[in-house]
């Protein structure tokens, strides 16, 4: 099977792009809109059975979860370029069995309290009955001054790699699901039941890091960026061969969720920081002389220093104390 | 099961457009852009064993087909609105036996044909695995003047009813299909099968009525317009429901495709015309004052007078000869 990433390049090199667009296989595309402002827009599916699935949660609880999510996934590309969410458009396929709950309405209501938190309003899409499967698209449309843009391709040798927040809760909290671990009725007091709700919430309900992306962007201190879709190691190598730049990474500085010791997983915690995916956070690089310009802290979320942007030629490579060994590029992959 | 246009109705009560936004639940959704342009956004999903079936067509040939319509209809509510399409961005969702063919390259090669022929230009979207199904969802971004889009809600009583193309033919395809026909292998003479050619030629791909859309805003001639896309009884009554006004449609003028009369239908003609669905023409009003600037033909489609704007009160009727009866609502419904 072709990858999606090999097709997406090749569909590439058949777009021949004018000068009004830039970012066409970045997190969104960046189309002029007047002197002043350039729109941003991105479109994310999710799929029943790829995605998610539906004994994760009741029907009326997976519509709450996943109206967030779908707005949430393309709010994160949006975040990733720098830009402020303004619109949104959702198309929903349902099955007949689906359309007669409560799963639509959790589904808006839940979308909408995203929406509004972001100032994003949903102004369209389309809905459809689907034979069996639950399928959603989500476009979001944002604005960013023009220029301001933070693209993936412009990481500079040099520059400090910088991720937001923790990574490896959300697919830990995946690989709870996948073992049939199921959110807790919200009235206990167990320490590892309430660690295991955390996590499971981290996949079901990602924060987009919308306000970090675009005070990054706002006072240009992010040289390049992208959002953690894929699993830290796969957009890292998005990253840099988006830059032509190779990238350090020290394994002992990743932040990993605190969450993920407290729970025997079956992959080392470091592995599920590294390749887990689904953590929406920002990985962006920052040139030196900016670097005390970034706080430790953005939102209550860190800002981890995890590595530096190397020549292309030294390839992607992360060190456990004196030990360095290629990072692969193997990233989340879906069921 | 609760209908797509009682939940779009109920949905639109929970959203509290700013004054930036309008046509929200029409064809497209139009945005502030700038002082002189507005944005007009819409997208379409087209999901398999619902809007089409993959034992229609070999896999490249579907591949070719959906990559087209796809674009088409989401290409149709752009020109609904009387804006120029500007960029598209694709949802795709494909099982991997799928992902292993020749139908990805097809259906971009086609899309982006199609695009190229509106100077549309392809931005972005997302791909997917998908369990068994196809799914594409395809948005359209497009831009008109200020104040100039053509919404479905400002029709006035006396104004007169027009429709371009003939009617009918998508959904005679779409039967012929259904019964286990196909497209011929292109080397016949026999002209029952080129018939049934191009009546399924109609269905699978139809051709969006852009520039005539584009025409009708540009000369302020169309006081109300929607696309075809359930039929004309139903987006009749999605135009007159918007606009809070009735119409009396003339059956005998109903420009039924000539094709539907030479093969044998199993529904009458003027049914198909009425109810059929996806033909994608243009359904719009003129004031009577205008009617003079309104050609015959447009772009080799005929644009037809079929009947006039009427008060509310007197409902949505449809006359054959002396008599009238109420025009029911009901439309396309897929399988």
């Amino acid at each position: 099977m072709r990858g999606e990433f090999d097709f997406i390049n090749s569909l590439k090199s058949k777009l021949k792009p004018d000068s009004s667009l830039t970012g066409i296989g970045d997190d969104a595309a960046v189309i002029n809109q007047n002197s002043e402002l350039q729109t941003v827009v991105s479109q994310d599916l999710l799929i029943e059975d790829i995605d998610f699935r539906r004994a994760w949660l009741p029907l009326n609880r997976l519509g709450r979860a996943l109206g967030h999510k779908a707005l949430a996934v393309s709010l994160s590309d949006i975040a990733a370029m720098g830009a402020t969410p303004r619109y949104c458009l959702t198309s929903i396929g349902l099955p007949e069995t689906v359309w007669r709950t409560a799963f639509i309405d959790e589904f808006y209501d839940s979308l909408l309290a995203l929406a509004r938190q972001h100032n994003t309003q949903l102004i369209g899409g389309d809905t459809s009955r689907s034979p069996d499967r639950i399928v959603i698209d989500c476009t979001v449309i944002g604005e960013i001054k023009r220029g301001r843009a933070v693209l993936r391709s412009t990481a500079k040798v040099g520059d400090l790699v910088f991720v937001s927040g923790e990574l490896g809760d959300a697919a830990t909290g995946l690989e709870l699901l996948e073992n049939g671990k199921r959110l807790s009725t919200g009235r206990t007091a167990n320490p590892s039941l309430l660690t295991m709700d955390a996590l499971i919430k981290r996949q079901l309900t990602p924060t987009p890091r919308v306000e970090l992306g675009c005070h990054l962007a706002q006072h240009n201190l992010a040289t390049s960026m992208i959002d953690i879709s894929d699993g830290l190691a796969a957009d890292l190598h998005h990253l840099c061969n988006a830059s032509n730049t190779g990238a350090l990474i020290d394994e002992s500085r990743l932040p990993i969720a605190h969450a993920i010791h407290q729970l025997k997983t079956t992959r080392p915690p470091a592995d599920l920081a590294l390749y887990g995916g689904e953590d929406y956070e920002l990985l962006f690089t920052v040139a030196p002389a900016d670097k005390h310009k970034i706080p430790a802290h953005f939102d209550d979320e860190s800002l981890t220093e995890i590595g530096i942007i190397t020549e292309a030629s030294e390839g992607i490579t992360i060190k456990t104390g004196e030990r360095s060994r290629p990072l692969k590029a193997k990233g989340f992959v879906h069921f």
